[in-house]
């Protein structure tokens, strides 16, 4: 008796160049699902508005680029091997203690100390991905720090009243409804490296991650919009799971897409990834159907949601799911 | 007409391993001197007792040893390109500007971070000297941050009151003269490997540097006297080209060896190296000769000095000519 011959496989489908904008946990945990597609190579776009913690600390002090959101992106790209791990847990380490270093992220440090010898952050991150041997590149949108600012209303008695809310850490805990952000300083120039890197993208991925301090501020960069819904590759939107305490508290993920087309004139999407489970409800469905043609998108609905290890699913993406859901769509796209 | 052959080269000699104890600048220029000696190895053995600027910092705010001499040794031992050099910047940069990081070496910090992920100072500094490619292995030559305390006479009016002063900065700094000093925790244990390296050298040198917080401590961690006394190295102290002020002001070369023997019980060495133009007199000559019998050494004086590049003699060694000396004396010893 013979074993039956499994059928010859078909080649990997390969997706070109990936480029993945966001930031913070969002942008990580899609950076280690987009690790796992064939592809040529991965380039992380990393939003520059982060005045908190870690980040918000050097920038204050020494007037960088906030690294935090860089340094997470790198540490998502390390190898799988014992020496990537361990460069990993060093990027992510934050010193404990009560003195002028606790909270500090040990990477974050790195990055500064090679920005300052070498006086441009895409050289610095270029060498500290180099170092941990990063399976992929990573840019900040803009070569200059950002600040975000939001029109919120709900801070006053009289709902019509409207005020600007500065700086991340602000928008993101406002108790307020947030209704627009803007960038300071208006119309920054892109990294010329950005630019490129959408324009020749294979897929490119947007989201999930906080939605107003993560997502949106890489649309309010002059020429990325346009960058994007001119290249030619398979364009994603990756939508949140939940709604975020703060920022984006009580918004439908219809109300999530809506954010993106009045922030971004002319963005053009090919696709919306939304989770089955956040979205049970058929109607809801339809308006989210509604709001994504604003991007001239389709929805595609798929379970995203990473499993605790007992059985209850958690708010984040698995990197496995969104991985498979990605491939499956870039390999339908056009049908 | 033909060239006259030149006469095949004699092959270099090779000193074998190097072991190179010390810390600070001194131990940065002997270490920039034995890289350029045909060896098998090189380890730097570094001083934990500084609690100065930002290694002193450190120390008290996370409990490390001290990584100040350790990064500097790890400066000096990276390669001699373009990657090198950049590392070395990045190790030696300190950050600027007037808030909590400011006069932090990035290298102190990343050693820094590196330890708190290994929880082990040795590994920590032999994945950064990997990372830079060093050209040799940092080791501390204890696990743990030692304190040395001096005794110091003259602090009062009645000269023959003796005073303790704690803390390398404080021994440094005193404008009494140190008489002796020791270490807290007294009898620390020193590193395994440091004790291995010792055994296996070829060629072993102490100092130059601050005599009694960089060269004499070493002299304090148990075993370390006895392995060197051990060890069939060729073994070298290298004498500082001058008194320093604070804790050597005033010291001649003799006293400096005194004090070698009499911090260092049953020491010996085969040589001690100095400097022609420092020690012209033939009287300060002989007594610096009869000094170095009580270590069982002669005494060798060379051309050492640095020259600043515009004729004058600087009070840096030169590396060139230290390795000169070294290789020069590592022929002919036991002739």
């Amino acid at each position: 008796m013979t074993e039956p011959t499994a059928p010859a496989s078909q080649p990997a489908t390969n997706v070109g160049k990936i480029v993945s904008l966001g930031g913070g946990h969002g942008l990580f945990q899609t950076l280690r699902a987009v690790r796992q597609l064939p592809s040529e190579s991965i380039t992380a776009v990393v939003t520059v508005a982060d005045d908190g913690g870690s980040s918000g600390r050097i920038r204050r002090e020494l007037g960088h680029v906030p690294p935090g959101d860089l340094r997470m992106a790198l540490a998502a790209l390390a190898p799988f091997d014992e020496e990537g791990r361990m460069w990993e847990q060093v990027l992510q380490h934050r010193f404990g203690g009560h003195g002028a270093l606790a909270g500090h992220a040990a990477g974050n440090l790195l990055i500064a100390g090679v920005y300052e010898v070498l006086q441009s952050e895409v050289a610095a991150l270029d060498v500290v991905g180099k170092m941990i041997r990063a399976q992929g590149r990573v840019l900040p949108v803009c070569a200059d720090p950002l600040d975000i600012a939001a029109d919120v209303a709900g801070l006053d008695d009289d709902p019509r009243i409207m005020r600007e809310v500065r700086g991340q850490v602000a928008v993101a805990s406002t108790i307020g409804q947030v209704r627009r952000v803007k960038l300071y300083p208006e119309n920054p120039e892109p990294c010329g490296e950005v630019v490129d890197a959408i324009a020749d993208a294979g897929l490119i991925t947007l989201g999930p991650g906080s939605w107003f301090s993560s997502v949106i501020p890489h649309l309010l960069v002059p020429g990325v919009v346009e960058s994007i819904s001119k290249s030619s590759a398979f364009k994603v939107v990756v939508l949140n799971l939940t709604a975020e305490p703060g920022e984006t508290s009580g918004f439908t993920a219809e109300r999530h897409v809506h954010m993106l087309s009045q922030h971004a004139k002319g963005l053009k999407v090919d696709l919306i990834i939304a989770d089955n489970f956040s979205i049970p409800n058929q109607s809801d469905r339809k308006y989210l159907e509604r709001a994504a043609s604003l991007l001239d998108a389709k929805v595609a609905f798929h379970d995203l949601r990473q499993n605790d290890g007992k059985g209850l699913l958690t708010d984040r993406h698995d990197p496995e799911k969104l991985a498979q859901a990605l491939l499956y769509e870039f390999e339908r796209r056009g049908r």
